[in-house]
């Protein structure tokens, strides 16, 4: 039911410190020939996403999450753009979960998410999500060991549950080096039209780099399940981490198949004046 | 604040029996020629959206909400899907109003929009909206007169007080012909893609074409404002109705323009490593 492209095998060790983040699998030669070709690929994508998407709307049996993560400037708000933009976004709504407010900690922490699964028939982005609750909390020790550590079995019903109602679920991490982010940062200090998305939070998070790249590795590897992988996409390169993410969101969707529903009976008696 | 094209004049009457549905204001001569003119005006519009989007998004003071109304097959679903796919899901966000439930029912009938309303930085697609309230409620009597007459006064302090709190409003009423509506509805019942949007209630609506048209120049009459216009499009044409609707929202962010927030004090005196 799932791609297997990058996906994390249910069982198994993310390992995301043995993969590359610079890496492009699949793409070989020509720097510059097979970035159009992964663009050209991206653009093909796109245009089937949107036309699956709309028999995904008339079906209105299933949805899709898809549920983004990585370290900051990884690249979640490039994937919504690139891969999502040309899809009727009548049937794709992205949530960007923030700091949670003051009445959203009075709730468990899966409430706020809850509430933001797609309906029938929609595709729904998560702009970060539930695993905030086992990552930055436990990095930063936000709540204790006991509850941050409960949480992951507590993710698996939950999305269990979840799968088990017609909700397909698709996890990517967006894998990039510390390196890498650096760049990054700096283009968001040197470039004016680049300044509004720098935070001085983003600096600090970056001290916790080993933290968190343990964070993410036990999360993957307790929670990528046969209902709801993990896929770690390598997300130095830009154009593949689009193609990769746009590829799988594709296959799954073809893999689901939605169809026109039959048409009602007696459509045939129907007299229009 | 607003583009004129096809704007009712605050005060005036809407007029719709006097527009032309099958109108195409400004595209003269050969029909396949200001088609394909229109619709390459149609794709620059909506880059230009997309570019003016991310700047709304980055500005993050103000939002815009675009209300679609129109009777059953007039285009809200197409309007949406071929102005704002291409604008980035992030920052635009629809939402279709169907038949209110029962809770939806025991709250005030403006409870379940403001929900709705986009937040700072966003797009709003409203797919119908609070204009129902005085439309089908009054068409078949759902509440008293005196309930739905009282109301036109009530939406237009309500949008007046969303417009002081930074919400720039467009209205459109997409404007079909009776035949037009009885060819589009014939397509859904015969061809099999589109059987699944075809309702029996669309059928029944259609009794009472004389009694909408009336509610809507209401409507549109008392409910046209400074601070909220309504547009009137011509839509049996489809490719005109996206036309018309992207350039007065292309307009409209233009007569926006919103801008990158100045850089932070002290961005200069970060350091990374």
């Amino acid at each position: 039911m799932h791609p297997t492209l990058h996906a994390v095998k249910p069982g198994s060790k993310a390992g995301i410190a043995k993969i590359d983040p610079s890496s492009t699998p699949g793409f070989k030669g020509d720097r510059d020939q097979v970035r159009d070709r992964a663009e050209k690929e991206l653009a093909d994508n796109t245009a089937a996403i949107a036309a699956l998407q709309e028999r995904l709307y008339a079906e209105n049996t299933r949805a899709l999450l898809v549920v983004l993560q990585g370290m900051d400037t990884s690249g979640k708000d490039g994937v919504i753009r690139h891969v999502f933009s040309g899809v009727n976004p009548q049937g794709c709504h992205v949530t960007s979960f923030k700091k949670p407010s003051e009445n959203e900690l009075d709730q468990d922490y899966l409430w706020r998410i809850h509430q933001q699964i797609p309906p029938r028939g929609e595709i729904g982005v998560f702009n970060r999500a539930h695993y905030e609750d086992v990552l930055i909390v436990r990095v930063h020790d936000l709540v204790p060991k006991g509850v941050w550590s409960a949480r992951y079995a507590q993710i698996n019903e939950f999305e269990h549950y979840l799968a088990a109602n017609g909700v397909v679920i698709l996890k990517f991490f967006l894998h990039i080096s510390k390196q890498e982010q650096l760049e990054r940062l700096r283009a968001r200090l040197e470039d004016p039209a680049k300044n509004w998305k720098f935070q001085a939070g983003d600096v600090r998070e970056r001290q916790f780099w080993k933290d968190y790249q343990a964070a993410y590795e036990d999360a993957i590897t307790k929670c990528s399940t046969e209902w709801a992988p993990w896929y770690v996409i390598p997300a130095d390169r830009k154009w593949y981490r689009n193609w990769a993410v746009s590829t799988i969101v594709r296959q799954t969707l073809e893999m689901m198949n939605p169809k026109y529903p039959p048409a009602p009976r007696d459509l045939h008696k129907v007299k229009l004046v």
